[in-house]
């Protein structure tokens, strides 16, 4: 099987895709989201693993957005992973000889008050991976890099410090995408945008309500129209009258995408 | 009076401060959103001009997780900045003699499709901001950045095209935030958590409705605890009996906190 993947490798992406794969399959590396969600769209992969939510900084709005132009594609299952930051650098330095720290962004707001608290005099230098960061200052003295453990062995640095992300409770959580439906799973993910009339959002809760459909997350997304229009992501705990709740939701709803069950 | 605003100059926060400022107020700069909101939280400043939301993007994250932990900052009024995005270099370049695209990752993902299908063989490097992006290609051939038109003069740059943003309806509001709640304006913007019990988020929108107060937005935030605690940011169009819903809110959701009135 081949799975595709958000690149590059030494990511949090790349340990999810790996959990997630058997020895024989290949593992294909996307440098965007929205490539990873267009090859499966478009049979190039079987699979892709892409992150969706941090429990810190919340939902991948990439992820979501390109979910809302995908056409084929469907959620299988969720992956969840902990999610442990660390500095290092290439050499053994003291904080105050560090002039550049580089990161991911999200990285970067994972560790904000450790930088703050650390390294308010150095220039904070964002990148687009941490696996990146790790590659940056491989041969650049006095810099630092926040990234995965993995790195340290992959780029052959010194630990300066592990586990420096400012909450303990750090977990990411992957979707893997395919392009069956599933008729099983407890779960399910819904997008859809409602009719522009006051109340329209609480009358959608409330069907959810009425058929003991548990809403498990809400999340807005601009409609990309205009400022003050929205699109919504749900995931709820479905109960037997989840098939005509659907049905009633296509009439209510302008918009309505169900991106899977599992 | 003091306006804080998020730096460098030459970005879209620097044009909303300006648009506020008269000519004798001061400017004062600084590197992130949670700092631009300690100032004013501090009386470093009297003021601060911070983005909240841009029209394809969404919400600002920073700027809602900063106000949580924030004390005494409340919203006075908001700012519609319209967004265009343009493409420069150091020199007249044809799109396939550049090699690195440099920008903010909100920049690149607001010229998402016009990147994919013109530099489909470029390096894309994010930085923090679009002038930082255009000082970076200042001395780089073959390189080019996304930025505000106002990089073009400031950096001696060449502009390659302008609009390249994959949408028209491009605008970010900007919150102003002081020390003063205000008892006037239509508007409020709301923070809350609801107690853990089902449909605990729909018996609050359902207290909104019955007392004819109309939800603009809502935007789910990670509680920072586990997966799936989720804070909430509401905007509402108020009506006479706002008084008495932010009582009953304030029984029943586990922490309630008024952003302000504008």
């Amino acid at each position: 099987m081949k799975i595709g993947f958000l690149g590059p490798r030494g990511t949090f992406s790349f340990e999810a895709a790996k959990s997630y794969s058997n020895e024989n399959d290949e593992l294909v590396m996307y440098r965007t989201i929205k490539e990873c969600i267009e090859a499966v769209d478009n049979s190039r992969v079987d699979k892709v693993v892409i992150p969706i939510e941090n429990s810190l900084q919340g939902t991948v709005t990439e992820t979501v957005d390109s979910l809302v132009e995908s056409k084929g594609v469907f959620i299988e299952s969720e992956i969840i992973i902990k999610i442990s930051q660390n500095l290092m650098a290439n050499n053994k330095y003291h904080f105050e000889e560090i002039k550049e720290v580089y990161s991911h962004p999200q990285a970067i707001a994972q560790c904000r008050n450790y930088i703050d608290k650390n390294f308010r005099n150095a220039d904070i230098i964002e990148v687009s991976s941490t696996a990146l960061a790790a590659k940056e200052i491989k041969n650049k003295n006095n810099c630092a890099c926040i990234a995965n453990m993995s790195c340290v062995e992959e780029y052959g640095l010194t630990l300066l410090e592990e586990n420096i992300q400012d909450n303990e409770f750090n977990q990411t959580k992957f979707w893997v995408l395919g392009r069956e439906v599933q008729r099983k799973g407890t779960k399910m993910s819904l997008i859809f945008s409602t009719k522009h009339k006051p109340g329209a959002l609480y009358n959608v809760l409330g069907l959810f309500n009425e058929n003991n459909i548990n809403l498990l997350k809400i999340e807005s997304r601009p409609a990309k129209t205009f400022l003050g229009e929205y699109i919504f992501l749900v995931d709820v705990e479905i109960s037997q009258r989840i098939g005509d709740t659907i049905d009633v939701l296509r009439r209510e709803c302008s918009y309505l995408k169900v991106l899977g069950r599992y």
